[in-house]
């Protein structure tokens, strides 16, 4: 990237200053922080809170879903939720109303049981790593830092992962036990994995015998134009490899139907869910089936899921389209930052030029418009090169999103500035 | 306990014998295993499945519960379950659908990050031990199995745990992390702890600073007679000792609402609630809060709990009755079993004489009554004088219960007959 000219800056400077204070004259309270649907998106599904009640609360079999049992979903629920993970039903265990969850959960158990029988937990080796593409989702970070993992930055490319590191790596250090992939509109660069990068993925010789793919297909079905990333099945790749057990699937209704009551699913080898299955009787009597049996019912089946998909694009896009308009408007041709176009996903991912993000993300804060923390996207929450900001446009509503942009791409001029002076 | 005389026995050994043969031929398949309640008990909250609707899941300040937020609670439901729990709103969590599911939550976070700032991971500790009251409740015992964790049984008296025992052990033993207890109506023997032991168990000297009480009130609220066992509040009794942090609180609607769609609670000191819920964070963006409005919007207050359990009381009082007839009848005088007359749960528990109860609940099992397998209710599902059977009557019908423990009187007869030949 090349720098915009000191003098031009110079020149603007004073504008831009005045332009600031204005903004700070608003008293705005704005915030593009998180992936968080609009009412207008939760609208969407509002026919599931009448779609079971007091005259209706049986599965198709017969089943109440009011009692107890059912560890793995009610049948229904898992024939659709297969289709959806592109799985089948019996590699699907369908959790409660978090995917976040079930990812603590296996982590958290292979810390202490072990991710497999006759490996070793996590817990009692010294040191053990994960591989985190980044930019990424702070949540899959964090849940490592919490555990005490360590975290391996991976470059995140157009593509995917860049391969060559991977492979390098994982070919030879048997305390590598993991990655975390988010392969489709990934969070937040929108990337979706390449062919290529899935099966190298999937065949790639491992140091560690339990080494896992984490793979959050968290935006599966959540595009944002009409020619829709494919992405291919890893489940599917990891048998053909002859390493079925190397991957673990999550996935969740929650920017499908409702974000904090939506329905979260795990998939993988028949080996692995039989093995997690045993080790969640100890935890829990099942889920709400109740839930499950409103998402079945309301949906029907794929095509359903993806009809109501259409409908979250319509509200979304418009949405994307501003934030792309106004950073096009503002910072093209000035050589200061870099952003992604994304075809779905939650997030337009910006890069300034190094040094500057914490800067931009504090005077944006200062002016009453909040995003997520620098550094957020990175392992250990530090952006090595203090460059990326990820911008959330689903929540807030379309003059707040003008404001808060206009704001945004101000403030990464005058930080520029600060930098460059 | 006096035993029958051989001769007696032997005079009515061809009358049973036939008696269970007959019993055979009606191919019976009837389950008394586990407390589960009956459709009956869950028409009771049926109003809960109509209370939020399409129209209505806005929380009374206008909060969105079909989104993402909140990991502790929506607060009316906070404020309605801190009553249940007999503690203040900031030091409760509302959860998913199970307190199971919240108790091994705590278990496998002391396992991995410990149960208090700067104490040790119990998983780095060599052999950690947790007291088991017994006979108590199979799965508090099958998560310290399925985490490694060795267990120390404790006679289970009519005031609650043997505290000279207990006292004794935790004063000088650092391992001895905890102690699980199902503090009223005990499953499965019914007995409600008394304020003597509430107290010791606050106050008494224990040599790990990390121990805790695990105090399961799963049955607060479950009465079966018009003089309910009144409990001491435990957090108040530690509080008064100085040791605010010692205890942690569990409890659920799961058997006041419905089963497989309640909610969960977890309680405790604010420090201890505070570092519980810094955990969480990691794990959750937050529980359906939906299914929270649900409870409030259908209970209202503790008023509407306690009515609605005089409903629960009426359906299942006769079928613990009619069980109480039926032993009362066939085993009263005949000096070879002993059995609880609940106030309160959902258990009977029988205790046969030793020796007896594998064979009885083998028996049993040929003739299609499904009993709670034998040593279920003692930590490693084993009962060192084989005699404890766990009868729980809530799911099945009137006829069935009649039925099933008619035939289990018979084979306790024969069983007895069998060991004292």
């Amino acid at each position: 990237m090349q720098k915009l000219s000191t003098v031009e800056l110079k020149e603007k400077q004073p504008i831009w200053k005045q332009q600031y204070q204005e903004f700070k004259t608003r008293n705005l309270n704005l915030d593009l922080t998180r992936g968080k649907p609009c009412p207008e998106q939760l609208d969407l599904a509002i026919g599931m809170l009448d779609c079971v009640n007091s005259k209706d609360y049986l599965t198709i079999d017969g089943l109440d879903c009011r009692n107890y049992g059912g560890i793995d979903g009610i049948p229904e629920a898992k024939a659709l939720f297969a289709e959806y993970m592109e799985v089948f039903p019996a590699e699907l265990i369908i959790g409660g109303n978090s995917s976040l969850n079930m990812m603590y959960d296996i982590f958290i158990k292979a810390m202490t049981i072990g991710i497999m029988p006759g490996e070793a937990p996590w817990g009692q080796l010294p040191g053990v790593k994960i591989l985190c593409p980044s930019p990424g989702y702070d949540r899959h970070f964090a849940i490592c830092s919490s555990l005490g993992i360590q975290m391996i930055l991976i470059d995140l490319a157009d593509q995917g992962p860049d391969m060559d590191q991977v492979e390098k790596l994982v070919a030879k250090d048997e305390m590598i036990k993991g990655i975390w992939c988010v392969p489709k509109y990934s969070n937040p660069t929108g990337v979706t994995y390449s062919d290529e990068v899935v099966e190298r993925l999937a065949a790639m010789p491992v140091k560690a015998k339990d080494f896992r793919i984490f793979w959050d297909n968290a935006y599966a079905v959540h595009h944002l134009t009409n020619s829709p990333s494919p992405l291919k099945n890893i489940l599917t790749a990891c048998k053909q490899a002859g390493n079925a057990e190397r991957v673990l699937l999550f996935g969740s209704t929650s920017k499908i139907s409702f974000a904090g009551a939506g329905i979260a699913m795990l998939a993988g080898s028949e080996k692995n869910i039989d093995f997690i299955k045993s080790q969640i009787s100890f935890q829990s009597i099942g889920p709400d089936k109740l839930n499950q049996l409103r998402h079945v019912r309301f949906f029907k089946n794929m095509a359903g899921i993806n009809s109501h998909m259409e409908k979250h694009k319509a509200i979304l896009k418009p949405k994307f389209d501003t934030v792309q308009k106004i950073l096009v408007q503002e910072l093209t041709g000035k050589n200061i930052a870099l952003w992604t176009c994304p075809k779905g996903g939650y997030f337009i991912s910006l890069d300034t030029l190094p040094g500057c993000a914490g800067r931009v993300i504090k005077l944006a804060g200062d002016a009453g418009v909040k995003l997520t923390p620098a550094g957020s996207t990175y392992p250990g929450k530090k952006d090595p090169q203090d460059k990326n900001i990820r911008i959330a446009p689903s929540f807030a509503s379309m003059e707040d999103i003008k404001q808060a942009v206009q704001l945004l791409t101000l403030c990464v001029q005058l930080a520029t500035l600060e930098i460059i002076q």
